[in-house]
C-alpha cells in the first residue's frame, strides 16, 4: 500500500528529505526558496543537510518509532540517496507520499535488474552477465571478453565495489576484493565520451529534460561537467528520448539521472546507458547557476505536486567543476574569481575523495 | 571599541543574522551555499528565517544574557533591518566583528541625520527641514511648500509612519497622526521615475554595483523592480557614482541599497536621494536568478572578508514583482508559468501590507 498526493502541497507544508549528504542539502535550500519547510531525517550525526533546516532527526533508518515520529511531521517524502533499505522505504510508503516510489528503488539498487529493466524497453547497454558464484566470473568473462570490469550489484558508487579485469588477471582474486557478493561483469565500453541527461518528471507524467550533459570523471569520481555536450543534435534528442522512456516506464516522480556512453559503432555513435540514478545528481549541479530552474527546485516542484519549470540555459556555456577532498582548501583562491559560483557543503574534514563543493562557471 | 575581523572566514565559520525576516532568511540561504552556519538571532517568535537555519535564538534584542550567549556561537554579525537598537549594536561589536559597523546605524536609523549626511557629500535631496514640535511643523511647512510629507525621523518603512500633506490640510492633526514625535516635512518631488542603485562593498574598499534598479511603488509598498531602467547612460553612471560616494564615506562594509528620484530639472534630469538602506533590499531580489552572484552572497562575502563577485545582469531584461499580502494565494497560478522564479518566505498569515514572496522573470 502507498499513500498518494491528492492536491498539490501548500507553500507551507513540511517535505521529508531522507539522506543527510549534499544532494539532501541543496534539496532543503530549494524547498527554502519556494516556501516549504524541510525535515531531514539521515542517520549521520555529521550530516551536512541538518546545517540548513530546523528540524531534523538523526537516527538509523530502521528505527521504526523515530521515522513514524519523523513522518508525523511532514506532508510528503523523498530521499537523496538510492540506497534507502526496501523496509524503510515501504513503512514510509505506507504512512505518506513518497516519490519517487518504492518500484523505483526495487529496480535501480541492483545493477543487474536495473540493466535487464533497460534492455526491456529495447535500451542499450553495455554487454553484462550476472555473478553470482567465483564459477559464474569464469563463465561470465568468457562470455563477455575482456577487458571487463566487475561490479557489486547493489551499494556501489563513485568506483567503489568495483574492479576492472584484464586479460590474465587473477579472477579469483578479483572476486574476493569485492567481497563475494552477488556482482555483474560489464563489457568494458571504448567510448568516446560519457553524458548524463538529467530529466523531470512530474506527477501529472509531463517530463522536462535538460540539455545531455558531458561528464570527465577522474579516479572513477565526476570531476567536470560542461553544457551544451559536443554531440551532434540528433545524437541529443535521441538522448533525451531514451531518458524520458525511462523516467516513463518507471512511472517516475522526481528528478532522474541517466547516464550513457557515446560508443563509436562502425562509421554512427550509438548511446550505451551505463546507470540510472533515481535522484537528482552531482552532472545537474551546473543547473543551480546556470539553467533557468535548477533540478532541485525541479524535484521539489515535482514530488509536492507542482508543474515543472523551464529547463533553459542560460549564458552560452556552463562547467561545473567538483571539489573533491583537498580540492576545497583552495576555496580563497576561488573566492576571488569573479563569476565563479561557489558552493561549498559545509562538510567537515576534507578526506580524500570526499566531494567537498563545487565550482560553476557560467559564460554569458 | 569594536571587533575588527582580521582575516576572511573560513567556511566553516558561522555568521550570526540579527533579524529573522524574509531578509535574513534570503541571506542564510546564500550563506549556506557558500557553506558558512548560520545562526539567527530575533525578538519574534514566528520569523521565517529560523525554519532554514539548525540554530536560532528568539529573545529581546536588549537580553545581554542570551545576546552574549549567541555571540559566543558566532564569527561574525550581521543584521537584515536597520532598526538595531543602538544599545544593542554597541554590544554586538564589542564582542564581535559587526558589519555593517556602528556608525552607520547612527547615520541611517534617522531620517534628519541621513539626509545631512547625504547633503554634506554635495548629493541632492528633496528639500527638507527636521520637526520637533508642532510650531516648528508650521515653519516648516511655510519654508518647504506644498504639497510635502511629514514622516516620523526614526522607525517608518513601507509608508508607515507618514502623511502627505496638500494645501489646507489640518498640521495639528496631521502631527498627532505621526504620534507628535521627531519628524522630518520632506518637500514633494515630482519624479519621471524611482530608481535604486544596490552596492555592495568589501572589507577592502572595493565596491561592486549592479546596475540601477527602476522601482514602482503601490500603496507606498514596492511593486516590481525591472532591469535595465530606462535611463540614460550618463544617468546610471552618476547614480552609481553617488552610491559608490555613500557607501566610501560610511566607511562601509556589506550591501547598501541608496533610493532615488529622477525628476526633471528643465531640460535636463536629476537624482535625488530618497533613502539609505544599509543592508540587503528588496529592489534587489531579481539579483538571485537575474543576476551572475545575488545581492544576497555579496552581503555575505563582504561581512566574511571575502573578495565580492561578479554583478552582470543574466538575460536581455529581468523584472520581480513582489506577492503583498492575499496576491500570494495566487501560488498555484505562478507555479504554472514556465521561467517564472517563485521565491516564498514561509510566512503563515497573508496579513495585508506583509510582504510574503516575489516572483522573478528573467527574458533570456
Amino acid at each position: 500500500m502507498t499513500v498518494p498526493l491528492h492536491k498539490p502541497l501548500a507553500p507551507d507544508a513540511t517535505i521529508g528529505i531522507l539522506g543527510g549528504g549534499q544532494l539532501g542539502r541543496m534539496l532543503a535550500l530549494a524547498a527554502h526558496e519556494l516556501g516549504f519547510r524541510v525535515h531531514v531525517y539521515s542517520d549521520k550525526k555529521d550530516s551536512c543537510a541538518f546545517d540548513v533546516v530546523k528540524n531534523s532527526t538523526c537516527a538509523p533508518f530502521d528505527n521504526w518509532a523515530r521515522l513514524a515520529d519523523f513522518l508525523n511531521h511532514v506532508d510528503a517524502v523523498t530521499y537523496e540517496f538510492e540506497n534507502i533499505p526496501a523496509e524503510t522505504a515501504a513503512f514510509v510508503a505506507a504512512r505518506k507520499p513518497l516519490f519517487p516510489g518504492v518500484g523505483v528503488l526495487a529496480t535501480t539498487q541492483d545493477r543487474v535488474t536495473e540493466k535487464q529493466f533497460v534492455n526491456s524497453l529495447k535500451i542499450a547497454t553495455a554487454p553484462f552477465a550476472p555473478v553470482k558464484t567465483s564459477m559464474e566470473l569464469s563463465a561470465a568473462f568468457a562470455r563477455i571478453g575482456m577487458p571487463a570490469i566487475l561490479k557489486t550489484a547493489r551499494l556501489g558508487y563513485d568506483g567503489k565495489g568495483q574492479v576492472k579485469l584484464e586479460k590474465g588477471d587473477d579472477l579469483a582474486s578479483a572476486w574476493r576484493s569485492i567481497g563475494e557478493t552477488p556482482a555483474v561483469l560489464e563489457g568494458f565500453v571504448k567510448f568516446e565520451r560519457e553524458i548524463s541527461v538529467v530529466i523531470a518528471r512530474g506527477i501529472d507524467g509531463k517530463t522536462v529534460a535538460y540539455e545531455p550533459i558531458e561528464n570527465v570523471h577522474r579516479d572513477h569520481i565526476l570531476h567536470t561537467s560542461t553544457v551544451p555536450a559536443k554531440i551532434p543534435p540528433a545524437l541529443a534528442k535521441e538522448a533525451i528520448a531514451i531518458a524520458t522512456k525511462i523516467a516513463k516506464a518507471l512511472n517516475y516522480v522526481g528528478v532522474l539521472a541517466v547516464e550513457m556512453f557515446v560508443a563509436k559503432k562502425g562509421a554512427k555513435r550509438e548511446l550505451l546507458v551505463n546507470e540510472i540514478a533515481p535522484r537528482v545528481h552531482n552532472s545537474g549541479h551546473w543547473t543551480i547557476d546556470g539553467a533557468s530552474a535548477s533540478q532541485f527546485e525541479q524535484h521539489i516542484r515535482a514530488i509536492a505536486g507542482w508543474p515543472l519549470n523551464s529547463v533553459k540555459r542560460v549564458g552560452k556555456s556552463v562547467t561545473m567543476t567538483n571539489l573533491i577532498g583537498d580540492e576545497v582548501l583552495g576555496w580563497d583562491k576561488l573566492a576571488k574569481e569573479a563569476g565563479a559560483s561557489v558552493h561549498l557543503y559545509g562538510k567537515g574534514a576534507a578526506k580524500a575523495g570526499r566531494k567537498m563543493g563545487h565550482v560553476t562557471r557560467v559564460k554569458l
